[in-house]
């Protein structure tokens, strides 16, 4: 039934087999005269998806997930990791050569700071740390009297024999029919914010921000239409894109040319030396910024200026044509999500079902639209207890049937060429219980509460959070996750800065879109999540003193009517639900066939108290 | 009818008069050496409210607002100030010989990095600003390429030849029936969060930490019982008080004796450089210690740790004799605020009452109570347009007709010595309009809501402050100051280090006194607020996974309701004045005569919608 599926099941590896590479580490630090190293799971722009070649922390210690640092020392070797990896990586590597630490309370460098000793020579590679961070460990190193060594070449690649090359893939353009705006108008933005910066340059060191500059989409990473590159903007002049050559075709360089210089990577940092060498200041990404941009600018004699990269802001405000680029991908995706769930209906009852089906199934749904390039992540498909797991991941190991009395849960995302979308449907495999009703009806408020809420002009994600949350609270529980977080234009489905969370200080701007996630997890027995991607919009309020935003939600799919206990919902809320399914309906109803159709007809009905 | 009153209604002298006072002082500079000067609005401990013989700023300029700070050029003045004094200062003060500027948008360090040149040497007393009000001053000073001066002695006092002596009113102990807690107890716990920091001293730079600590309280500034003192307590032995001896009776120096040393004030400075000396690190109050101190801590060779004062958080959490003490203050000062509230509905209707009448009656009826130890703020009297200013405080020119068809906003606060009070409320006069109607009832709903709020252990203000704008939100409106604020036990009216606002971030805790008080204000027409003091206390709740708190309302008082649309009401809020008002009645009703309990009754029956 299914063809080859951008999500795999894999169980990686196990670090048993791979104490050898951590010997070989520590000889080659030892030749180096380094009482350690710090690897962290990160590349040279701290991406969350990362290319193969820079899978130095799974290479060395067998641990995959998608954050951690492992810290070398002579006899002794930690990994840190945060409490979602804990058992993960209890799992993966060799427990006999590694201790697992935490990643985040205590960090690791309250370890660091207790494990080192006076004249200790702890290394790291300033390529692959933001400059705060390498702060952090300096600090740590002062602490116990040793010194911490940025090194110039990364020791551990000296023993990655069969490191894999960097990644590849083409770059296409990112047509004007879907970015709505040329290259050389988004510049003519980016230098006004350089004057307001009041700098000599801006380095984007982020590929997001690259990718939406200059208008190119790729794929180097997973899930992520990223082409890795940089990118130099001077106040004046033209920009220079610093980009591996074998990725572009004749037409694309010679287009991408018309605005910019393009250079190969190499040439980035005698460049910046250059630049620097005449005292210029240089604006670094204090997100993504490698700590090595900063020391080489000031080695150089320039003066490096930390900060948010203003091309952050600039892409997180969709313009018309992107807003109506993610509005088609959404009614696109509706068709595949009402496929899916009425599939998911008619198959769950007989009890054969696996959480591997339900991705797989979703996924061709999807690729039957004719427009998938990717999915925005790995789905996923959780059920029972698997499903309060917030970042589970099946694997062929893991993968649990779907029974009656589960609910599953099911988070996924598409990469269309016109949007990105990022979708989780709680479902009720055959007759829930009056908990899972109650909690889903908590979600579910708080997720109305957000998609309803009136704002003025200028209000932060943060200020808005707790509107997600007090339905939840009201019965004593809540979920330890952020309610929203931004979402890329055909580009990376976590985008800042904004978002929906108690940490969200960046005002929501109308043409920011956003998903509203709230959800509520039962350990060992079940989660709900129920998210939609929203959009700020104006909002015309009768007597406002002040411009009033709201969201638009753009995600339509089903939203499971036997979990909600009607009891709980305000007038208001019916209505809100009523509404929502009927924009569903309306709009999926013409594009699937006889039998989804009356599925959809009875998913959608109005509800009434 | 009235007798001498805590507050008076004069206008402060203006400015014109005080021009010499500039020159005066400008040749003092020169004699300096100095090409300007900071003259904040502040006392050594960025008190609220500052005794005579520290207002140099409205010494020197004639302005006496709250908030403001001066800097003397040598051919250039400012002074500034925030939005709401601008129209204040300009009256007050000289305007040929100040220029009025704006202290927060942009600061007044961007005023000083264009004015002053290579070369300027700018002093400052850093006894009156904080090390990080001193860094900016640095910074701005080093971006024109001049020096900022730390003076040994204030130029201003030397010119200032009738500067009043400080204030010396003497020293009460505030006994465990109102304390609830030894000072040895206190100084234990004290000892516990000094050893946490990991410091060999900690310095209290808080008259209302010192006050609190050793359950002293004095009469040195306005409105809060403090007496200025500070204290040293090492990680072990005695501690230090600090205090003038004159404030001090044989017996209460006595009492202070069996826990601490007591010391004059002039001692704090060797004593500090003596511990200094050997190395010692040394725990300052980032929000209030002077600048002064980190400079003798370092000059001396110790190490200066700047941090909140954990005092602060131990104080801000009412043990049960705290919360019983403010419960009967409350209970009391509810006979009072009714009275005042059946006297005005009596009297107001007649027209020929004023704001300034208002003041004086309602501080008249809670002198009634045998119990009224001073206002705990000047209270805001403000019918009509000037409802509308948010820190209003009327005079006698300012004085307005209380007149049918206005809203007369009323927020006081009284000082008992077994808790401090603040309450806000708004009467119609007359018949309202449909707007004040729904802008009060959208203040209301947002009131009930913080009221009724259950939210997880750990939650802090910022997370909840939302709820109370929520409805305002709707109706394209908002109020420019917090939710809440903390609330001391016989001490501030203002106390950190919890608030209900964006800027909350101090978890809330169960045995916090805050204010609930939202608000809505149409410049030039009317003000709205409703303010609760508000109890932090645990919540029952059926199936909570963990802690859930809410507030108890402490404040008893009727909520007009004549201004309550009934029709925006849901049923869990029409409960929740129903029972609100049921409480005010019970509590009340014994303790008032006859015609004052008729309208208590109609003013406490039963909505139903």
């Amino acid at each position: 039934m299914f063809e080859a599926l951008f999500q795999t099941f894999e169980e990686p590896e196990t670090g048993v087999a791979l104490t050898a590479r951590l010997s070989a580490f520590r000889e080659e630090l030892a030749r180096r005269n380094l009482t350690g190293f710090v690897v962290p799971r990160a590349d040279q722009q701290q991406n969350e998806y990362v290319p193969p070649s820079e899978e130095r922390l799974a290479w060395l210690s067998g641990f995959t997930g998608s954050a951690g640092m492992a810290i070398v020392l002579a006899t002794e070797a930690a990994l840190f990791v945060d409490g979602r990896y804990t058992l993960q990586a209890g799992k993966q590597v060799d427990v006999k050569a590694w201790r697992i630490e935490p990643l985040v309370d205590p960090p690791p460098e309250t370890w660091l700071a207790k494990h080192l000793s006076a004249g200790d020579r702890l290394g790291f590679d300033p390529w692959l740390h933001t400059t705060a961070a390498a702060e952090r460990l300096a600090a740590a190193c002062a602490r116990a009297g040793a010194q911490l060594i940025a090194v110039d070449s990364n020791p551990l690649d000296t023993v990655w024999t069969e490191r894999p090359a960097p990644p590849l893939a083409p770059v296409t353009l990112h047509g004007q029919q879907f970015s709505g705006e040329a290259e050389s108008e988004k510049l003519k933005r980016i230098g006004l914010e350089i004057e307001k910066l009041g700098v000599d340059a801006l380095v984007l060191s982020d590929s997001h921000a690259v990718a939406w500059t200059f208008n190119i989409r790729g794929g180097d990473v997973s899930h992520t239409p990223l082409p890795l590159s940089y990118a130099l903007v001077p106040k004046s002049g033209r920009p220079t894109l610093f980009i591996d050559h074998r990725k572009l075709s004749n037409s694309v360089r010679d287009h991408l040319e018309r605005t910019a210089e393009v250079a190969e990577p190499a040439m980035l940092t005698p460049r910046l030396t250059e630049l620097a060498k005449g005292g210029a200041s240089i604006a670094l990404d204090i997100a993504t910024a490698a700590d090595a941009f900063s020391r080489l600018i000031m080695a150089a004699g320039g003066k490096p200026v930390r900060g948010s990269d203003p091309v952050s802001l600039l892409k997180a405000v969709k313009n018309p044509t992107e807003i109506a680029g993610a509005s088609a991908a959404h009614r696109r995706d509706a068709v595949a999500l009402t496929r899916f769930l009425a599939w998911l209906d008619r198959e769950a009852p007989a009890g054969a079902l696996t959480e591997i089906d339900a991705v797989e199934a979703l996924e061709t749904f999807r690729r039957d639209t004719g427009a998938l390039k990717d999915i925005s992540f790995p789905t996923i498909s959780g059920t029972g207890a698997n499903g309060a797991i917030v970042h589970y991941r099946v694997t062929r190991k893991s993968n649990r049937r779907i029974a009656p009395g589960d609910l599953l849960l099911v988070d996924s995302g598409a990469q269309y060429e016109d949007g990105t979308t990022d979708v989780t449907r709680t479902i009720a495999i055959g007759e829930p219980t009056a908990e899972m009703g109650d909690r889903f009806t908590r979600v579910l408020r708080g997720h109305i509460a957000i998609a309803r809420a009136l704002f003025p002009d200028g209000t932060t994600g943060a200020q808005i959070d707790t509107l997600a949350r007090q339905y939840l609270w009201q019965g004593g529980v809540d979920f330890e996750h952020g309610t929203g977080h931004g979402v890329g234009s055909y580009l990376s489905v976590h985008e800042g800065p904004a978002r929906i969370s108690k940490l969200g200080t960046t005002p929501l701007k109308r043409g920011m879109i956003l998903s509203n996630e709230p959800g509520y997890y039962k350990t060992d027995a079940f989660g709900i999540r129920i998210e939609n991607l929203v959009l700020v919009v104006g909002a015309d309020v009768h007597g406002a003193e002040k411009p009033v935003n709201t969201f638009e939600t753009l995600t339509l799919a089903p939203i499971d009517r036997r979990l909600i206990d009607l009891n709980m919902l305000s007038g208001d809320e019916l209505s809100w639900i009523n509404e929502y399914h009927e924009r569903v309906r309306l709009a999926v109803r013409p594009h699937v066939d006889e039998a989804t159709k009356l599925w959809l007809d009875a998913a959608t009905a109005p509800l009434s108290l």
